[in-house]
């Protein structure tokens, strides 16, 4: 998908893209008004919604596993195997998804929250109330449980949801989607507030983008490809997240059991996510004492090193060559860029040029310095003495997220329910005039 | 300036732009570089700047004075005298804008604030620090004060700053950029924090606004022509605000001393700001207990009332027929269009339908309709009782302000200093691993 999407438009004729167009801006207008009764539901409501959305899931998990069944022989020969494991539902994966909307339910409702209440010379009393962003549109690869992921976010959150799911999983999709709709019809709220686009036309995609007066705000989850395109597309604004080129820096105070343990933590609990170490970045000092070691056990666990000249120089030609290409690299797999650093602004001008400004970790026993770390390394996670797997929504205590952004304006790092509002200004008065 | 800087390219040649191009690239690199150094700078650092700028300013005003002469007697004969009388400075003038440059150094300093440190079951500690967004672009139309107050907001808030003014004030922007650049060294900050773009070719805000790898985000500040173009054409976000259809809302429950008092004020303080009232709607319940007496009022002021069918009805011929082209009006002028609605709701949906979600306000003594008010109308700022003309930077106690938002995402309603920062997740742990 990632690859197609780049042309929307093409292989469709213009009455296609004229009929998606308008079931596109039908399903705006849907979710506009949806969003006005979302705005104001009360948080009980909202939770019966999502507990109603939970056991709807259960009751209708025998239609959901059959139209998944057909979701993953259409993709038979078509996906890898991987993608077919991420595709395949089951009993326990739809129960594992309807825990996760319990526990969505479980969160503290942000909606209303008025604070910052201040008098004010004038006299008016000046506070800011937390409200929703209107309707979040979301255009999202294979996994189907991002439907009911979504669907319990947006929803907590007082927004209306469009959902874009993967072609590959649409029949899935609109199955959990049908339970999502059971779950607001049994709670009195408009089933409008959860929308799925049902067409696999790629058009879709490009409608939903050129419509800033029904969707406030769009999230891409899946490949670089639709990210991309959909930040370069869109009329609204995104939340998005592009690399994770994380790091961390072994300092000259480091404590060797501490930065062993993290840097492998860091690059093989997972390989394939965001948050995982693409580029170990060593203070010279500490090459023989943790360096020498560390090394051993990342090529014990199977882990391809790629160094600075001075690295190999040291660890020997066991050590493949790296590149500035490796430098820049996410490599989503089991191989680490390493380079010595004279110190700790070396390693933070390296950060600085070559990073994502997703997540970076200092390793050091100095205060001093990991107070200096904090301040001049601009990423939207910054750590001392934890391993950049810990960048997660769910270990921040979020609750649950929407996604990882790595933008600086409005949402930065994982999103929880938070990102899904905005504040507006409240002021009260007695008659009260300039 | 509105109007030609919609074709920023044309009148230039390839050779011209080249220049142009490379010259603001040449900026940005340079502020990319000193925004390092900002965001590292302390609040004591900061400060002094700020005051050797507002000296500086004291300072060098015959310079700025001859600067300003110089751009007054350009603009006679091109610009009508309104624009002029902004344009022009004296010793009073330059007095008033060093006093809000000492303002912004009495500020609490918003960088490096560490908020909600929360434990987690996994042992991490989770916070959030506050930080500079890196390096903002500002973009504005004629009053050249606005280059010493852009300045000092994005020093305080740990940016750097590429500014461009109008044309019309280049000589005066850039004796005032001196005396900022003075205040800078003389504190011993990098000059490049605060850059002023010093060539009046429009294609040089073209080449900002292609930048986003050096301008983080773009504060467009002018007519709506300047800022419809910015917003269509920036690679970065852009902070911005567009229409101001602010509404007061007169309930069937409104004390009527208060109601005249809010709507007059609301209207007539000032015609020309972003929030004064353009549209007044009426419970048609208080048509002859209010609106008639305040019509009264407001034509004695010289306000021109065009109105729904239904006041015309009620209150003669006087009042002049509103079409819909009135209530998307935003006049920014003594006419105001006036609505009789049944109810709240009606009031509610016509500010839904026709606002710009800037600033609205109901008038009412009953707690139960105003708690419905401020939670359904989705506009900046909400207010129960006070004149829409409060909903400034200044009366809300943000100290001073680089802008009105009428966007939902990252900054809404008045844009104070926490407006030009964002947060970063700061994780402390002990060796921690997942």
């Amino acid at each position: 998908m990632s690859a197609n999407i780049r042309e929307p438009a093409r292989g469709g004729h213009d009455g296609q893209n004229g009929r998606i167009d308008k079931q596109i801006r039908d399903m705006g207008e849907r979710a506009r008004r949806a969003a006005r009764r979302m705005a104001a539901a009360e948080p009980g409501e909202k939770n019966a919604a999502l507990f109603a959305i939970a056991e709807a899931l259960i009751s209708q998990s025998d239609a959901i596993l059959a139209a998944n069944a057909r979701d993953v022989k259409d993709a038979r020969g078509k996906l890898d195997n991987a993608a077919i494991e991420r595709l395949e539902l089951s009993g326990a994966r739809i129960e594992r998804m309807a825990e996760g909307v319990r526990q969505v339910a479980a969160l503290a409702d942000p909606i209303g929250n008025l604070t910052d209440m201040n008098f004010r010379p004038s006299g008016i009393q000046v506070g800011r109330m937390r409200v929703p962003l209107g309707v979040i549109g979301i255009i999202y690869e294979s996994r189907p449980n991002v439907t009911a992921d979504a669907a319990a976010l947006c929803l907590k959150s007082g927004n209306a949801a469009i959902l874009r799911g993967g072609s590959e999983s649409v029949h899935s999709n609109q199955a959990i989607a049908d339970a999502v709709a059971r779950g607001l019809t049994d709670a009195g709220l408009p089933k409008d507030a959860v929308q799925i686009v049902d067409t696999t036309d790629r058009a879709a995609v490009g409608a939903m983008l050129a419509l800033p007066e029904y969707i406030d705000v769009i999230v891409p989850r899946g490949g670089k490809g639709l990210i991309e395109f959909v930040a370069d597309n869109a009329r609204m604004p995104v939340i998005k997240h592009l690399d994770g080129v994380c790091h961390v820096y072994i300092d000259d105070d480091a404590d060797r059991e501490k930065a062993v343990a993290i840097a492998v933590n860091a690059k093989t609990q997972r390989y394939g996510t965001c948050n995982t170490m693409e580029t170990l970045l060593v203070a010279e000092s500490q090459v023989e004492r943790i360096l020498e070691p560390l090394a051993q056990n990342l090529m014990q666990a199977g882990v391809t090193l790629r160094g600075c000249a001075e690295t190999r120089k040291r660890l020997g030609p066991r050590i493949e060559p790296a590149t500035d290409d490796d430098w820049a690299a996410e490599y989503l797999a089991p191989t680490l860029a390493v380079k010595i650093v004279p110190d700790m602004d070396a390693a933070i001008d390296h950060i600085e040029r070559w990073g994502s400004h997703h997540t970076d970790a200092i390793v050091t026993e100095s205060v001093t310095r990991a107070r200096t770390f904090i301040r001049a390394v601009d990423s939207a996670s910054v750590m001392v003495n934890a391993s950049t797997r810990f960048a997660d929504g769910f270990e921040y205590g979020l609750g649950a997220e929407i996604g990882i952004s790595t933008d600086k304006l409005h949402a930065r790092g994982p999103v929880g329910l938070e990102g899904l509002t905005s504040q507006k200004y409240v002021v009260f008065g007695d008659g009260h005039v300039r």
